[in-house]
């Protein structure tokens, strides 16, 4: 090993240190702290975060990359090499000033946000959000003009913040063929449906629900040794080697929700707990991008949970902790949950609508960004998607249509394509797991997990980042992310209910 | 306020920060964090704690501490700068190689003393602990040269880590008279109580003893939107402003254990919540040290909860939470809970023969640093002054006698005073309380615990470290610790069983 790569095997093994400490002190803010709290958690995280960034920015870290490279001739380290770089050059890329900047437009639009939208206040949002565009899209460009050939579009630089190597000319290809084929599966399947779904009732406490949450998680392959599972307003999932953090949330009126996050939060908890361990302390080791994190975790929930073997299999255990459930048909709590109908919230929308959500969202933040739509016309443009993808208006009612999602407050532009490549990439990788397993099914059926977790880590989890994003998928399925296999189940699941 | 002052408060609010930061992920290590978090968890800390003692070291210090002493003139932040300088001091004093050396032999010692207790084995836990004394000594010479003036032996500088401002003249007068006094009033009390205390059986769900936990810590005016309450091996305290964490342990055997910890733990949080919030962040403005946070801890226990009056109170809540209670009498569980009986362990030790555990201890590690005993002669020292003091022998019974601390395995000398300091100052404080309110029986009695707890938040919270801990017992009740008090009260509850 060269020296001086050891030099930044250390010094990025310091920042995941520091790493660790915001992870869970995030972690206890959402999940564990009192709200007397807050003040001294958030002036420690800040002071943790801009400790992070002096580390990460230091003036010796270029030279000993550039030392590195030169020098460094082993394929993984090479691969390491570049992953440190991409690190270190998103975090000097940016002014100071503008970091600063970005940071306070953003906390100001974000706060101002969580009244204005249940106010239906659109103007009193666009005069904060107007800056924290202009800014986003001054990041943007810094960060273009960084890597010119590798990202084409100003919005590209942002993308990869995100989804790294997905690139918007793939996105855009792939966001047209869902355009064209999802109007009409959507018509189709609530054909089929109509009159054959009835709502579950009851009434479902949440110890009883907590405890069958775990059950599931474990079934799923979620260690306890290794993990907690708690209780937050929305779900989410973090940690470290070692100790992966998932949550969950409780209705009393509903138990599948609970059920569908559990299986989701499992999913992005296996794939961070399946990393390499060689590299657990380097960004060559961590997850690829959010585009196979989500994969991983609808993988989970969609592919393994929802489908009709392994809730067949899971069915006893829910009877066994929610006695109401035992005068329930198990095919009727699985019909509840491939439910189909169009609605105005992304994170409500079923598995057809949502990438249209997803299509819309897409549409107008590239534009954005890339300067060919301006703020004020942000409400028009989404009225007008709404009724062409989804025949719903949102016309005035600012709410339930573009002050419904968080993500653009603070200026996190790039990110909402994660989900649907993520829906895409899943539909994917179970596809060519199936290939290698005939019998997916009975495994499935017998809660087999292990099989499906084995294959993932070898195909997907143990690579960290020695492949850019599009080469994992070409590497686990024989070619890059295609629509047409989450088509393809689409058809599976909801048109042919085959599993 | 000169520019000096000002940066140290500036670089002081950093370090507040980082320990933010270490306060929090060692409360999560230990309430919460699965068993496979460890590995990562020791990292982030070993790392955090470097860094904290690279801050506080950071040359510069030493030079702005010079500065604002020639320069500041306000009396709170003369005081602000001596407390900075002690942590500042006891942070420079001592040469790096000790400090690893140190930290090796503890760790060393204390890793097999965990098996060596509990096997009995003497002669493997010297060989470990040899060089722990020895390095403990290195120690103490180097902390007493740092200050001789301060400290007349090496063991008055270690004392002072813990009990800063109790000199060991001081604490060697004190446990005099208690050595004095104590064994007659034991063999008195012992008598008195023959025949007269009935065990309280039952079975008492742990659910329920959460909830009358709670209750009773709420009651003692623990706030729960600024703290809560969680379940651990070994109950403790830690937080920061806002944010106080207490644990408790239950036993499904027994109740009273868990409600004494509950109240012990309320009265370390209260002290914590009630420190000046205009120095929240200095040396200057967090507690004065462990004979004093002790005599919080041991108020809230001994001098509420165990009175008779806030007993009397509190007995319809046990009998609400546990259903057993309601065919006991609430005097038998106030009997109960002062019985005494010397016995081998500390831990379990009552009230009356706590201090004379603590004066063996003191005895002996006062020597062992000062040079005037080896680790050799441990053992017959230990079993010789449990015969004289407490009439048990532990010849050949390590496990029970010299080996049952953790303590001294890491070379912790000088923090046993802290526990019998602490009981003395609490009986003394509520003393002074008592004389202040002539109704305090009333006021137990119904629970009105927010006026017991304005009075000790003016007369010691709010002081901070503003005076040295003798002079805040001056400023408080009247006189410098003194042991008459403790004595009087002891005599008042288990003589004349009187409150």
């Amino acid at each position: 090993m060269t020296e001086s790569y050891s030099q930044l095997e250390k010094h990025f093994s310091r920042l995941h240190h520091l790493e660790h400490a915001l992870t869970f002190l995030q972690w206890d803010q959402q999940v564990m702290m009192p709200p007397g709290g807050n003040q001294a958690r958030s002036e420690s995280l800040a002071e943790l975060s801009a400790l992070y960034h002096e580390y990460l920015t230091a003036p010796r870290i270029g030279d000993l990359l550039d030392q590195a490279q030169d020098e460094e001739r082993q394929p993984d380290r090479i691969r390491s090499i570049i992953e440190m770089r991409r690190e270190y050059q998103w975090a000097v890329c940016l002014p100071a000033d503008l970091v600063k900047a970005k940071s306070l437009a953003g906390s100001t639009c974000e706060h101002g946000w969580r009244t204005q939208r249940r106010d239906n206040d659109w103007k009193g949002f666009l005069k904060n959000f107007k800056p924290v565009v202009a800014l986003a899209r001054e990041e943007a460009q810094a960060r273009q003009a960084n890597n010119p050939q590798r990202f084409p579009t100003p919005y590209d630089a942002m993308l990869d913040l995100y989804c790294s190597g997905d690139s918007s000319s793939l996105i855009s290809d792939i966001f047209s063929r869902l355009k064209q084929k999802l109007p009409d599966l959507i018509e189709l399947v609530m054909e089929r449906q109509a009159g054959r779904i009835f709502p579950i009732t009851g009434s479902f406490p949440v110890p009883s629900q907590q405890r069958l949450n775990t059950e599931l998680a474990v079934r799923l392959g979620f260690d306890l040794k290794s993990g907690r599972i708690d209780e937050s307003a929305h779900p989410f999932s973090t940690g470290d080697q070692g100790d992966h953090r998932i949550t969950s949330r409780f209705r009393t009126d509903d138990f599948v929700d609970a059920l569908k996050a559990t299986a989701h939060e499992t999913g992005h908890a296996a794939y961070e707990s399946g990393l390499p361990k060689a590299w657990q302390n380097l960004p060559v080791g961590q997850a690829r991008n959010m585009s196979i994190h989500e994969s991983q975790s609808l993988l989970f929930e969609k592919q393994i949970f929802l489908s009709k073997p392994f809730l067949h299999y899971f069915a006893p255990v829910i009877q066994e902790h929610l006695e109401i459930v035992r005068h329930s048909d198990w095919e009727q709590v699985w019909l509840n949950s491939i439910r189909v109908e169009p609605s105005y919230i992304r994170v409500e929308a079923d598995e057809l609508c949502y990438p249209l959500h997803v299509v819309i969202r897409y549409e107008i933040e590239s534009a954005l960004i890339n300067g060919t739509m301006e703020p004020d016309d942000l409400p028009e443009a989404w009225d007008e998607r709404m009724k062409t993808y989804l025949s719903l208006s949102t016309a005035g009612n600012f709410r339930d249509g573009c002050l419904q999602d968080i993500h653009w407050t603070d200026g996190s532009f790039g990110y909402f394509p994660a989900y649907t490549l993520g829906a895409l990439n899943s539909a994917q990788i179970f596809a060519a797991f199936r290939r290698d397993h005939s019998d997916w099914r009975e495994l499935l059926g017998s809660g087999q997990i292990e099989i499906v977790r084995d294959w993932l880590e070898m195909a997907i989890w143990s690579k960290g980042r020695l492949l850019e994003s599009q080469d994992l998928m070409r590497s686990a399925t024989g070619e890059g992310t295609n629509p047409d296999y989450f088509l393809a189940y689409l058809r599976e699941r909801y048109v042919d209910e085959a599993y």
